[in-house]
């Protein structure tokens, strides 16, 4: 039965969570409330990079063990059953005699999936379940859609004037939309895996793609560039910071070029350019389980074309800059209004100051 | 003194004044609530075409004219104190011996501004003005702008996609707005005195540009098209209806070209095109104090170019045509982002189901 303080303990677990949004890939982000005589008595989140888990955070503030016995926990995720770097949580949960587990959605791990609930109930513990569950889907969005279809979920971020174009004719783009909207922009970095941009954009633009967020500097994710051909001036900001950020090229020549402090990998080609498909998909593999696509033209345009976007952000400025303005999204080649892509749905539209700012998932 | 009963008067007589938006012109948009001990016993909206008055429809709805000696009148516009078609209606006033008349704003009339406040008050009558001033000056935005500037409001209604376009590559555009959407354009038709379309978009959609909301469909308004030829096909709807609705053509070509039922007037030139603003002057001389420009490309672009623009309507689907579809606004030739459009401010932005519709006004 799903109670009112289940809600409300679970809820108040999914928003300790978010602050390590993007910090643990490629495991699960988890948030965990121990309640005792309906008092929160310890919380923990999972650590960056994933280790160690929200659970043994929590348990291990607690120094009276004692104090565990008869008490309840509440986690946003099923609490892993399996020896892998660590001992299991759920042995520990039963080791320390908690009453109940209330947890808000199973894990997919097939290591884990259905497996740490069955323990616990067979230790006589009172387990909940379902608690907030598209909740607590939502926070690890990256987590669940790589488990499931080994691609990373995909963030399409676009920053233009009001009739689409995200910068003049003469490539000057800094800025149009206003600071608020740009720090909005960084605090999406920082709750991504992975930045990903074109190479084309790299050359023209010449971005860091840090996180430059006061108090989020450390929060940077990995930075990837898809690109053609690997001729790169090293004098660019990504190059000359790669040391510090870790940075991927995903291309489809196989020159051997070597970039310092620069990972390249070699995906498949599809028409010429890098198969976007596998080259997601070797994301997945390195443990990046969300990205934030931050252009160009080229880049954005494909991913619609091949319906690779899960999530599509529109910043919007007030500003007009006429046809002759670099677009956004390049040519799809539809005739007809019936062939046009549609398949967005608005799940937010707010206004930041005079930008507007709307985000769409893709149905 | 503005009390809050003077306030709840003038805002009923406002919202009473709105059902004839669009009505009125080239006279201005009055509503008017007559109260005698705190009680409307009558109320009056100019009527079509600008007469009668509002004044003199409310008084004469009130049979017993004893009733109106010591009630309150309250005007969203200063009343008349000249003769003109009808007697003043400031006089009306006088003659049955109101105690109080509240004005919301004064007429810019050179014939009316002040003089009808200063007879009231030589007749001994209470005076309170500029109550809800903002309310009242926007219900008669065309008749002031045009008063002003001898030009009239000007509204730029945009249907687009996301991505800012306005058809496929194929000029396919049936739909790519919801029908909610195209309903409330429809109104917006409506709340205008005029139409106004390229030449282009009358030849490439065939539209009929009347009113086709049940209920309004006596109020479409004028439709004026600006074309710098005049080779239309004389089958094309707008003036197969020309008999019905009354249609202008405002064209800088002196060829001696008759179309039935429509009036052809002959305009300035500038750069071989149709001078806009020499048109709309001429639009504004013809009695026509607000226009709703819906297209296409070309005019849309010309006007912005000039600034000519008072309020920007830009109903936005969320479906993604890509850059080979047709734009909305065409090329302005910016190279820096500092000379880019940027006079408009956003004063609304909602949702109509899964489109949005902003809705700017120049600063």
């Amino acid at each position: 039965m799903i109670t009112n303080s289940n809600e409300k303990f679970i809820s108040y677990a999914l928003n300790l969570a978010k602050k390590n949004l993007g910090q643990t890939a490629p495991n699960p982000l988890v948030g965990c409330v121990i309640v005792k005589n309906n008092i929160i008595i310890s919380t923990g989140v999972t650590a960056k990079n994933g280790r160690p888990h929200a659970e043994k955070i929590a348990i291990d503030k607690v120094t009276d063990k004692k104090k565990l016995e008869g008490a309840e926990i509440y986690v946003t995720l099923e609490p892993c059953s399996h020896f892998g770097q660590t001992s299991p949580c759920v042995d520990e949960i039963i080791k320390y005699k908690f009453k109940k587990v209330v947890i808000a959605i199973s894990d997919i791990d097939p290591r884990v999936n259905g497996e740490g609930i069955k323990k616990l109930r067979q230790a006589g513990i009172d387990v909940v379940c379902d608690v907030l569950k598209k909740e607590a889907k939502e926070i690890n969005r990256g987590f669940f859609k790589a488990k499931t279809s080994k691609i990373p979920f995909i963030t399409l971020k676009l920053a233009t004037s009001l009739d689409g174009k995200i910068a003049t004719k003469n490539f000057d783009s800094k800025w149009i939309t206003n600071e608020k909207s740009r720090f909005f922009a960084h605090n999406l970095r920082a709750k991504n895996d992975a930045i990903l941009v074109g190479a084309n954009t790299v050359k023209q633009d010449d971005p860091s793609l840090d996180c430059r967020i006061l108090g989020l500097e450390d929060f940077s994710p990995k930075r990837v560039i898809i690109a053609s051909d690997l001729n790169f001036d090293l004098d660019l900001k990504i190059f000359k910071t790669a040391k510090e950020i870790p940075t991927i090229i995903l291309t489809n020549s196989s020159k051997k070029i070597q970039i310092p402090y620069v990972e390249i990998i070699l995906c498949a080609e599809k028409n010429g350019k890098v198969d976007l498909e596998d080259a997601l998909k070797k994301l997945c593999e390195k443990g990046i389980n969300s990205i934030l696509v931050e252009g160009g033209k080229q880049l954005a345009t494909q991913l619609l074309q091949e319906n690779l976007v899960d999530e599509l952000v529109w910043i919007r400025s007030k500003k007009i800059i006429g046809n002759d303005g670099l677009p956004a999204i390049g040519d799809l080649g539809f005739s007809a209004l019936s062939e046009v892509l549609n398949n967005f749905e608005r799940v937010e539209n707010e206004e930041m100051d005079d930008d507007s700012i709307e985000i769409f998932r893709r149905n």
